[in-house]
């Protein structure tokens, strides 16, 4: 939409001071940003002396617990409704029929942010959510508490693994630096995230390394789960989440290739490449897109059919790079 | 010995400036924070106009090679030794009976270190030794350059398991940002670091994991690395460090036990522990010790008396803590 207004941190605090009833959304299959980002906000807001309630569209996982339980009361009429962390109104899934049109503030760090809502705060730089909530919360003057630093902190990590990756800058590492003083065990809440995991996890884990094969003098690495290996392993989508890892974390791998069969003969292709590769030109060929270094897309047929599909694009890419031309579509 | 001066920082910086010609000692299998600290303090010694040359008992890993490199001049004699991140003589390696007595100086952060310097600069509040060695680096006031930046934030998550152990402080952080503002690839570091494996460790983490197996109602993880599988991989020391995490990160599990043959029949056994449990007392009664959530021992036997005899060791800790009662020595 054209008429989404940007706001400053400045007149972000003054939308969020002049009304007194808040729903906060979160995005669907919630994680720690989007839920760290509802609880602290919906906290602060309280402190405030307002109303404010978080309204998620799924089941807020379990581990999450130590900091995402409502504390405020029930808006019931007339609220003013805040969405953070959701890029895009389809994330809002059961939620989106309510409240297309009722957003009035969308507070995001995605710069694919769809511009939804009636206002905007928005800042790519930030490296989650949870840093916007952070400076809104101090612009606010609003007393930072324990639990509100654990939310905050949780977002933090998980958006960035734990300051892994690309996306952390030097004012994640400060952000995080103060939120640790308010007494938060970061330890505790890293191990939870980061090293725990349920034993249908661990056993689709050993089914999936077991798959892993190498290709083209093993600079591929193909590892599959198929719809068997999931009822065998007892494991749900949760638990599927981020195993793309174990394709592209061996060393000499320049494209490391994930396939989850997500419905008997369907495969969603996860591919992770490596200069000079382009994982992006791999998934276009087959229908899919998004990066240069990670991208995806969906093939039909069964294991083996599927398999030799996405190994011969990756050929083929590979043959096209290696003789200077860049192009398999 | 009792005659080990601790000196402060300003005493430290004042050491440095007086002499000319350095020895800088790294410890045993060298890890990314003996070797950030020593490559980067000889940096800024050179920077000083001193001539500073780092020593390293054993091979340096080739992974560290994009900081790890001599960049002053060898000292030919009467040179000043300093040792960093080296808490024990007997850390020195082969470089223990040429320098036991010769170490004038000792920058460390382990509390646990036997002072066998003349002189100590000890930080234990500092996650890694790098954290000591940023301190001194800029009480010196030499401009750091990119280099030593890798250096140093490579000591630091190498130490802290990229922020996520309990040693992390906010002052890490604080240090972390700081170092990324010199224009390092944090993100390059970190995938290097953490999510670049061996085909070898891939395949022996595979191989564990097939190990794995649960007891007393799933609160005990077993998981076992063998001299066969060893070979079978071809797995080396490096490729066997951490493994012990595969048996203590399943949900539920209070009583991780990893099995390593050193030996044909001889087992190193870590184990780690939750509460209520003591991995300390588990291991100690089987001539080990550690800690009360890590603690490790060596038990003689083939693979099944070996693993029966740590399971008697669980079992009888377990039933006395649960009965109430905490020793099973």
């Amino acid at each position: 939409m054209n008429n989404c207004l940007s706001l400053s941190l400045a007149d972000t605090c003054s939308f969020l001071k002049e009304h007194d009833n808040y729903i906060i959304l979160a995005h669907i299959s919630p994680d720690g940003d989007t839920l760290g980002s509802a609880f602290a906000l919906s906290r602060a807001l309280v402190y405030l002396g307002k109303n404010a309630w978080v309204l998620c569209p799924d089941k807020i996982p379990i581990k999450f617990g130590y900091f995402a339980t409502q504390c405020g009361i029930k808006p019931t009429k007339n609220a003013t409704v805040i969405s953070v962390d959701v890029a895009d109104l389809q994330l809002l899934g059961k939620y989106e029929d309510v409240y297309a049109d009722k957003i009035e503030l969308a507070i995001d760090h995605h710069i694919s942010n769809k511009r939804f809502a009636k206002r905007l705060y928005l800042d790519t730089s930030a490296a989650a959510a949870c840093e916007c909530i952070y400076e809104i919360i101090m612009a606010l003057g609003v007393q930072i508490d324990k639990t509100m630093a654990e939310a905050l902190f949780t977002g933090i990590v998980t958006d960035t693994g734990c300051f892994k990756y690309s996306n952390t800058t030097p004012k994640t590492h400060i952000i995080a630096s103060k939120l640790m003083e308010y007494g938060i065990d970061a330890a505790v809440i890293n191990k939870l995230m980061f090293d725990t995991k349920s034993r249908a996890r661990m056993e689709i884990e050993r089914l999936a390394l077991d798959s892993a094969q190498f290709y083209f003098n093993d600079k591929c690495c193909v590892i599959y789960v198929t719809c068997d290996m999931q009822q065998k392993s007892g494991c749900n989508d949760d638990d599927l989440e981020g195993l793309s890892v174990l394709s592209n974390c061996v060393e000499g791998v320049l494209i490391g290739v994930t396939m989850i069969e997500i419905k008997k003969n369907t495969f969603k292709i996860s591919l992770r490449a490596y200069s000079p590769y382009n994982a992006s030109e791999i998934c276009g060929s087959l229908g899919g897109g998004g990066h240069i270094s990670a991208a995806g897309c969906q093939i039909m047929g069964d294991l083996n059919s599927a398999k030799q599909q996405i190994l011969d694009c990756v050929k083929q890419h590979m043959e096209e790079v290696n003789a200077g031309s860049y192009s398999c579509m």
